[in-house]
């Protein structure tokens, strides 16, 4: 799918031109010509289909026909530790795909400070990565993401209205309580960084209301204890 | 946890050495001195600990303990058409810190013919990247990977062997079953290449008796798709 953007129109409701990595996409993925039609969808809005009109050496132009509704999104607020930079960019986008759309990045003892440096943590990059995202998925919807840098502020001032509604769930390895499966209503899932949140962490997620849950014996990496919890919640 | 060989042994049942990689993890993660105690495995046997009992120069010296038995392997075996080389490292890691335990890596239409040029399917490779897998997940069973470079001698002479027992399910985006939960028993799941199996290999796979299941309206890349599967049918 290609996602669409409101400076993308041209010319009326329903013409549109693409320019740049999406024109690339098309030539050279697609290998588009005039009268072909590709699957489109509008930033936060309808998906359908695009038929292209004219090939340039730069750009495609389309008209548009948005019928369908985007997905549903997951009533999953994600709330991790920031992971190191290279999983970080992986990680968000696979969030996006499965249809998380709020994802809070927090800090926590054991989250290196140097990875509040990384470029990744740019909107500009961070949004690059929900576009492929959406694309892949087959989605319209941007997420949100939030990031908390000092782990006590947090807690104490802005979590309790995060977490007012939902379940929210705490992943740790020892918990004795397995994590509920396909929960009615909002959750928020917290994941520790890689050696885990300290005692001290967990006991301040535990008086904000949080229950720890286990996922099994095994301690998954943040790239796979995510879509792992994300299906188990849903 | 520090993966432990029979070649590790050293002077009787309860003294092994380490050297290279895991010496270094050792020295410069864990910052481990003489009495200090590690969470060790054995390849394919029990999980214990081993006190530090020398730190030399290129090797660290222990005294194992392993009183507890690994955890229990998933029931699950994995056939997920090759996907492009980055991927196939992280996916592979993946499965094996689940718990994942036979991986079926098959040809399919639209799996890119170089995929299967690349260095990281060597034995070498795939054990390196299941041994990083077991340390993460605390586990000592190594799993066993299967190469099926034609799509339709396997699905003819191999296939119904491999699926005897199991419940054999395809994940596919349009299909109108959800994907059954918690499953009792063994299960087979396939998963196709970037763009899907083709109209004629989800026929094959349907006549040999899998079954075509959703897992939303989403396509999910199969980094994210496979922990997903896998937490929704465990």
């Amino acid at each position: 799918m290609i996602l669409l953007f409101e400076n993308d129109f041209i010319d009326g409701p329903d013409k549109v031109r693409i320019e740049g990595r999406r024109f690339k996409h098309v030539m050279e993925v697609h290998r588009a010509k005039v009268g072909d039609t590709l699957a489109v969808g509008l930033l936060n809005d309808r998906l359908g289909t695009g038929c292209i009109t004219s090939v340039g050496d730069h750009a495609v132009e389309m008209t548009i026909d948005l019928a369908k509704p985007a997905p549903s999104p997951l009533s999953v607020t994600l709330l991790i530790a920031l992971p190191r930079p290279k999983v970080l960019r992986r990680l968000i986008k696979s969030c996006c795909i499965m249809g998380v759309k709020k994802i809070v990045l927090m800090n926590a003892f054991r989250v290196e400070k140097s990875f509040w440096q990384t470029p990744f943590l740019s909107e500009e990059h961070i949004n690059s990565q929900f576009v492929l995202g959406l694309e892949q998925a087959k989605d319209t919807i941007m997420p949100e993401v939030a990031f908390e840098t000092r782990f006590k502020p947090f807690i104490e001032d802005r979590l309790p209205q995060l977490i007012t509604g939902t379940t929210p769930l705490l992943a740790h390895p020892r918990a004795p309580e397995p994590c509920p499966r396909r929960i009615r209503g909002a959750v928020t899932l917290a994941i520790g960084p890689e050696g885990g949140f300290i005692p001290y962490e967990i006991d301040s997620l535990l008086s904000s209301g949080f229950r720890l849950v286990n996922i099994g014996e095994r301690i998954l990496n943040v790239e796979t204890a995510v879509p792992f919890l994300v299906s188990r919640v849903c």
